[in-house]
Parts: C-alpha cells; sequence; structure tokens
C-alpha cells in the first residue's frame, strides 16, 4: 500500500484529529548490528507505526544491505516499508535494479533523493548515464522528495533567495509526481515550520557527558516539538531513531500516541504489508510460532488465501531450502524453543501454562497451543484482535510430540470426547486421525459489526503433512546436531525424531471445552 | 450430484445400515394440480429424500411439461431430481432436445425407459430414427433401466423362460453403462424378491367403498412390504408415490425412517441441488422469504458465491421480468404475506412475534426478520442447521417499510446503540445508511467440527439496492392493482411506495441484543 494512502486513511477514518507516526532507520555495519536491529524493529512495528523507511547509505555504499533490509521488514516484519534511494554513483542501470527488486518483493514505497556529493566531493556531479537530481528521480519514477541543507548557510539559515528557490523547487517535484514529502532531520520547530532548519547544541553541553540524561533532555525536546508541531494542525510525525528504540517510544508515549497495554493486532497474527499478499487472512496453526518460516516458504504463490482456506488447500509449499537460515532462524534470535521464532511465549499461553506443563511431565512435548475462547471482547490484550466491537472465538488446540504408545492410548481415550479431532503422523508419513484430510478446521475466528466472519486460523490436514518435515527435522538439524555423533544425548533425540509421532489436537467445542481432561489418567 | 452417488454417500457414509427413500411423481393434467404437486413436493422434501422423480408420460405425451417439472423440482424445490424418458414416438433429435434441455438446468439423472407401445398399438414398434429398446437409450446416453411388464404372463407370473431373459438383458443393460436399476410398481414382495410381480387385489375387495380404510389397509401393507425388503437387506426404497403425500409420508413414518420433529436443514435455506450451484452457501438475507425469486433471479451466475459472499459482490441480478410468474409467486401459493414464497412463517419468528407485532403497529411494516442467537445447538429444531455437534448464531434482524419521519427519528435514536446498523432507502434510490456500500455483514453463521465456518445469510448493502425494487414493486403489482383504479385503497398504497423507506437493521450484538429496545419510545 503506498504511504500517502495509509496515511489518509489514518488521518481520515472516524478519527479525523488522529496523529499518526512512522520511524526511520539506517543500515547497520554488522552483521550482529542488523539482528539486532530487527529485533528492535520488531518491538517497535508492535506500536503500529504508518510506516518504516531505511536509508540508502552514502554514495549508494549500502546499497544491496539497503534492498535486503527493505526487504526483510516488508516480507517478514510486515511493516508497510518505505525505500530512500539516491542519485549518488547511481548510473540508471543501478537504480532500475533497484526499483525492479523492491517492486518482486512487494514494497511500493520510495523516497527519492538526489543524495550528497560522493565521499571527497564538494559538489555533486551527475555521473554518466545517471540523474542530477530528485526532480529527475522523481520524474523517473514519480516519486518523493526532501528539502536537502546544502541551500542552508553556515549560520544555520537558509538565504531568503534559497528559500523561495527552495519551495519553488519542491512544488515542481510535487507537480512531477511525488506523493509524500519528508523533511531532512531537524531541531528547530519554528524554523521547521518556516521550512528552514536551526541548532539546539548549546542546551546539551553541560550535560553531555552523561548518558542517561542526554537521552532524557532527547525525550523531553523531541516531546515539546512534537506538541509544537501537532498543535500547528500537522497531523503526521517521522521519527529518525537513529535505530534506537528508547527514545522515540519514549516520545510517542509521551505524546500518549502508544500505549503499552493498547497493543492492538488486526489479526492474531501480524497482518502481511506485501503488496502480493495483502488479501492473506487465513493461515494454518502449524507456523503459529514460526511466521518468517511460513512466509518464506510461502512466498511465490500465486494467490494467498483469503476469506476461507480452501481455496489455497492445493497450494505448494515451497522447501525450506536454506538452512544457514533456517538454523539462525531457531538458534539466533529464538530464546524459548527451537519450535518458535518468537521472542517469548504468546501472552494467550499464560492462561494454560500450567495444563501445558503438567502434560508435558506425562511425556507429551508441546510444541504449539492455544487456549479456548467463547466470545471474548475484540479489544481485550490477552486474546483479542481485531475492530473493537467485535468477539472472537477460540478452539482450544495443543500440538505435541510423543511415543506410539502414548499415543495409541490416547487414541482410545479419546472416545469418550466426542468434539476431540486429532491428526497424528510419525516422521515417515504413518497417519493417524478421526478426520479426513481435507476436513479444513477453523480454530480461531472473529465477528464484527457490519463484517464476514473472519477466520484467520485453520487446522488443515494436508499442510499439516508439510509442517511435519519441517518440525521433525528440527529434532535433528535444530537441536541433537548441537552435540557431538557419540553424544548420548545426540543418540537420543535421533530415536525421539525417529520413533515419536507429531499430533495435532482439537477440542471442537469451544463453549464446554475439556482438551486437557483426556490427559487426566496419563 | 449423480443419484447412484447419492445412495452410496448414504448407505455408506457412518451409519452404514441406513435405509434411505425416494418418491416418484407424474405430470398432473391441469395447471391447478401442478401447483398442488408442488406445494405437496416442497412438504414432502422437507423429509430429505434421495432424490424424486417425474414420468415421462405415455407415449411422450407430457414431453415439455414433464422438462418444466424436472426443472423446478432440480431448482427451485430443490430436490435431486431423475426425469424419466422413453423411446415412444421420439426421434433422436427429441431424445436429444430433451437432454440437452435438462442438462442446461443443472439434472444429471434419467431413467431411461423404453415405455409402452404408442396409444392404439399392441406392439412397440420403433420409430423411424429413434430406438429401439431402453438398451439403445442406456447405450445413447449411459443411463438407467426398468424390468419391464411385457414378459409377465396373464397369471401375474414371468414364464421361467422370461425371468431368465430380463435378468441377462439387465445385465446387458448395466454392462451398458446403467448405475441405478428402479423396478416396476409392485406389491408382492416375495415376488418382488424373486424378480417378478403378482397380485393383492382380493385383500382390498370387502373395503374398497371406505376410502379411509382403503388408504390404511395400503399404509399398512405398504409398511409390511418395506420392512420385508428392508428385513431382506435391500437399503433402497422408492416409493411410487401417485403424486399422493400422506400414504408414502404414513409409510416412512411407520418404519421410523422420517420423523416429524426431525426435520433438518444442511444450511438455513434449503441447498440447491443443481449442477452449476451445487457450492453456493452465501445468500444475501433479502430474498429469505422468497427463494425462488432469488433462484430465478440468479440463474445463469457464472460462480456461485462459497465461504463468503465477497467474490460474487458484482455479479448482476437479472431483472425479474417474468411478471405472471411474479404475480403467482405473490398471490396464488402463498398464504402469508405478498413478500413471503412460503407457506407460514419461518418456526424461529415464533421467537419475537410479539415484538414484530408490536413495531407494526407503531408503523414500521415489516417483511423479513430473524431473532438473535448465540451459539445455539445445530440439532434444535427452532434455529438449528448443519451437521450435529456444532453451534450456530444469529444477529438479530428486521426489515421494514416505514415514512421518512419515522426513519429520522429511527436514526436518531439509533445513536444511543451503537451495535446497529442500518441501510434504508426509498423508491427512488434516496440512501441513508451507517455503512458502507462495501461492508457484507455476516448475520448467520455456524460453527462446526473440524469445518471452517459456514456463513449461508449476509446482509449485503449493494444486493439491498437490487432487493429494493422488487420489494418496492409488490406494493403496486402485488396488491395495490387487486383494487380498481380509483379505490381509496390503491391510491393510499400507491403513496406508500411512492414515499415509504425500506429499511435493514441489524443488531450486531448478537450476545446482548437489544434490537426492539430501540423502537420502545415510538
Amino acid at each position: 500500500m503506498k504511504v500517502i494512502e495509509k496515511i489518509l486513511e489514518s488521518t481520515a477514518a472516524g478519527d479525523a484529529g488522529k496523529t499518526v507516526f512512522s520511524f526511520e532507520f539506517f543500515p547497520p555495519k554488522t552483521e550482529e548490528g542488523v539482528e539486532n536491529l530487527f529485533e528492535r524493529m520488531e518491538r517497535m512495528v508492535a506500536h503500529n507505526p504508518t510506516f518504516c523507511d531505511i536509508t540508502w547509505g552514502a554514495g549508494g555504499s549500502t546499497a544491496e544491505l539497503t534492498l535486503e533490509i527493505a526487504r526483510r521488514m516488508q516480507n517478514l516484519v510486515c511493516v508497510e516499508t518505505m525505500m530512500h534511494l539516491t542519485c549518488t554513483n547511481m548510473p540508471v542501470e543501478k537504480i532500475d535494479h533497484a526499483l525492479e527488486t523492491i517492486k518482486k518483493d512487494g514494497i511500493q514505497n520510495v523516497l527519492a533523493l538526489r543524495g550528497d556529493p560522493p565521499r571527497g566531493q564538494d559538489k555533486f556531479v551527475q555521473i554518466q548515464g545517471g540523474f542530477a537530481c530528485a526532480l529527475d528521480l522523481v520524474e523517473h519514477i514519480r516519486k518523493s522528495y526532501e528539502a536537502h541543507p546544502e541551500v542552508i548557510e553556515s549560520n544555520g539559515l537558509a538565504t531568503p533567495e534559497a528559500y523561495a528557490n527552495d519551495l519553488a523547487y519542491l512544488k515542481r517535484k510535487v507537480d512531477a509526481g511525488a506523493d509524500v514529502i519528508v523533511t531532512q532531520l531537524f531541531y528547530d520547530v519554528d524554523n521547521f515550520l518556516k521550512f528552514i532548519p536551526s541548532e539546539i547544541t548549546a542546551a546539551l553541553e553541560p550535560i553531555k557527558d552523561n548518558e542517561e540524561a542526554v537521552r532524557a533532555y532527547g525525550v523531553q525536546l523531541g516531546t515539546e516539538m512534537c506538541k509544537k508541531i501537532m498543535a500547528s494542525g500537522i497531523k503526521t510525525l517521522h521519527l529518525y531513531t537513529l535505530n534506537m528504540e528508547k527514545s522515540a517510544l519514549g516520545i510517542l508515549t509521551n505524546l500518549g500516541l502508544i500505549e503499552e497495554s493498547k497493543i492492538s493486532r488486526p489479526l492474531p497474527w501480524r497482518r502481511p504489508t506485501n503488496l502480493f499478499r495483502l488479501k492473506e487472512d487465513v493461515r494454518p496453526i502449524f507456523w503459529a510460532n514460526r511466521p518468517k518460516s511460513y512466509i518464506t516458504r510461502t512466498t511465490g504463490w500465486e494467490q494467498y488465501p483469503h476469506g476461507r482456506w480452501g481455496n489455497a488447500s492445493n497450494a505448494s509449499y515451497g522447501a525450506l531450502t536454506d538452512h544457514q537460515k533456517f538454523m539462525k532462524y531457531c538458534l539466533g534470535q529464538l530464546k524459548t524453543s527451537p519450535w518458535s521464532e518468537l521472542d517469548a511465549l504468546q501472552p494467550e499461553t499464560k492462561i494454560i501454562d500450567e495444563q501445558l506443563a503438567s502434560i508435558n511431565l506425562k511425556g507429551f512435548l508441546t510444541i504449539n497451543s492455544q487456549p479456548p475462547v467463547n466470545g471474548a471482547k475484540s479489544e481485550l490484550p490477552s486474546v483479542g484482535w481485531g475492530p473493537a466491537g467485535g468477539y472472537v472465538y477460540q478452539k482450544a488446540y495443543v500440538e505435541f510430540f510423543c511415543s506410539g504408545d502414548k499415543l495409541n492410548a490416547l487414541v482410545e481415550k479419546s472416545k469418550a470426547y466426542p468434539s476431540l479431532t486429532y491428526v497424528a503422523v510419525n516422521k515417515d508419513g504413518n497417519l493417524v486421525s478421526n478426520v479426513g484430510i481435507n476436513d479444513v478446521n477453523a480454530v480461531t475466528w472473529g465477528v464484527f459489526p457490519a463484517k464476514e466472519i473472519i477466520q484467520p486460523t485453520v487446522v488443515d490436514p494436508s499442510s499439516f503433512l508439510i509442517w511435519k518435515d519441517e518440525a521433525f527435522e528440527i529434532w535433528s538439524r535444530g537441536w541433537a546436531q548441537l552435540y557431538s555423533e557419540d553424544d548420548s544425548s545426540r543418540t537420543l533425540l535421533q530415536e525421539v525424531q525417529n520413533t515419536y509421532y507429531l499430533v495435532s489436537l482439537v477440542d471442537n467445542d469451544y463453549i464446554n471445552s475439556n482438551l486437557f481432561t483426556v490427559f487426566k489418567d496419563f
């Protein structure tokens, strides 16, 4: 979606006085820095910025990294992403390569810049086959603009002539098709409001050695600046985060624009922003804790399921061949379990954590679960999602590994509980089930005013057979291989992998749920 | 769906001992007889026969009527229909015309017969360009068979030779592709079991002048016959109803195969059997009381919505140009209101009949409604539908005509009830609404074990604008025209038509519903 549309939608819809915000990041210098940035970004994106942007790096020096970060932002973090693009050192072929790459990645927003002169040069010189200015670039791609500090004099003020020129030039860029205008970073609101930056450094001098004090001053200053901006009637704040989380979130908290307890979810999983999967609103539950793996596997599907799962039941899931990335997902960023990519257990899991602990002790090794929900208000932070005024539902679900013996006993006991349906499969594909392979079961759904029923999470036996390959592989690749070949832990883990069943168990009676009762005599 | 598939599905699925039944009808001689037959058929079809068939009439004499009845059975009554087709007086062009007609009408079942000789002839003679026997016809269309009574001698028994020949001939028809075999009407089970009819008339002699006694004897005899048939292991009963309702239903009731209180509904409206709309499972609520009008309007849609309504929101509704049929729908068969094609109020309406009466007295002239339902068991006869073990839901709904003044007051009062959404429109198309034109609202849905959410009824503002033309037209065409031109009733009705609004009102809070509270101060 185009940033301008999101801004218009947010500021127009219902609450016309709403102020929206966005975050800007730059490409870190090290691989570890990149992973840290993404962890930070996940937390910041939870507050629903209108968009985030990533800078291009001086002279195109970070071109490939910027493209890769933009791709991950749009597709895996699932935030609307705007990529910066400058003319510096960029012949038109390189510009087109960048534009084609992001187009393929489902990104629709570019911040078009002339860029600084290449390192060591004073003045920007148009390269052979390149562009002379952002206007050229806007005309080439009909995109965005910023005011460039070159017209600012050494006293921090622009000449009246430069000011007039700059405004006229801005008008031409808009005339050429620019939708959104982003100012350069600034500290002086009055000058911003007059369209000219100024300086603030003096106030920092006395506290410059006290990092905490500098940060607190920054947050305080930022808050005051934003208040002044908002008081002037401007409803769109774009924060240059300098890749830092706390100051940006601190300012927005002070302004009352975000609140930790009010993080809302449009769907139980983060809605895709990629142009090609905008309509996607149904997913199998199996990848609930591995959304990035799911997105990666299903990239390139011609149609993403929406409304119901049926249409996509024959879609092929790509094999997860990039094992290095796979390992990183399993072991690098992830702190809870090799089967989860998430930072922590989902909040709703707390509702059933004692039952889960109990059945784990009995030899049912759980890797995924959700509690039953019978018409909870959609605003509830724990299980709620979707627009206000609705009701959400879940069928109780638990997914686990267990031995063949345990499975047999469970199948026997479950006959006394007709509302339970299960699908179980071992590594070799032996299937034990009391439902049909095409019986797609909606396990999370929501009912909202003037809307059709939304059913974002399903148990689909066909998808389960794809998921089991990934789930079983984690025993060896994600875990056993951490031990040396003759280590007894490794032997044990491999035996589990070869003999256990992966079991998906649903209690279809979400009103009088007894999912865990079937385990009570184990 | 092919009858053989339905039989196999019914007798195989789960309850392997289940006996299924079907009804046979013949084309009545008068137009009134046809309408009576359809009323009877509606009630009989409510008991879910596997299929119904309609005979071809001696010598093709009823060909066009049989084709029309078959079309209405399949498409408007929505019962799986088998049409008889004989070779008598039928050159191949006529046979192909009949086959093409039913194919277009979404009918997949033909009972292929040789037929009796033409009236006045003793022996069947193959006509120029026609077929000699059912085998030819089966080979021509790969369809069905019956044992023909011509091989039966005057004592009611077949010769051993004829018996052997007939069995061999039957085998050839099956080899040629016949799926289902229907015996000729018979009264002697032992002979049926030996594949030869016998007589029963003697037993009727003493009671032949007492119609009630004859009927009671018939039901008793039929019941005993069926018991004997079922005891022999046969699971498929085909009843030649002779277009009579009570005997056929009486026998099935005695056998425990049907029960008035156990009529179940796969969906809130009768599921289509037409081949082309098998997947249809979502409809706008507006035609809830006029299903035949809805089916007629939407015949020929390329895709019928399933899963959700969104996909079909742009489908065009044909104009209802056949006014004679329209009038018949409105005034002929229908006893409740010009806006309903149904025999009586739907059972669930009893839940809210007092409230409805009350608001009608206040000037809100209701034509459609449903009570709120919050997770009722799917087996409940009043509001239940779909497979057992599920839960069904409804948002409270009411649709009515009212004056512009009443509408304005209602709009004002509804501000105190944020869960209410409405769309109102007058004859000229002036729209008053608090939802968007594309806000499709699911107002009936069901949650079932191992299934996606089913949402068969929606309020779709776009469809509402189509429906309003039909609804307003009924004021004049269905009502005002009953009076002479200068009658004051006619003037009043036409004024109502020209000035009132048609209003669709939903209470989106089906858990704490207060749809009628908003009317309390009128």
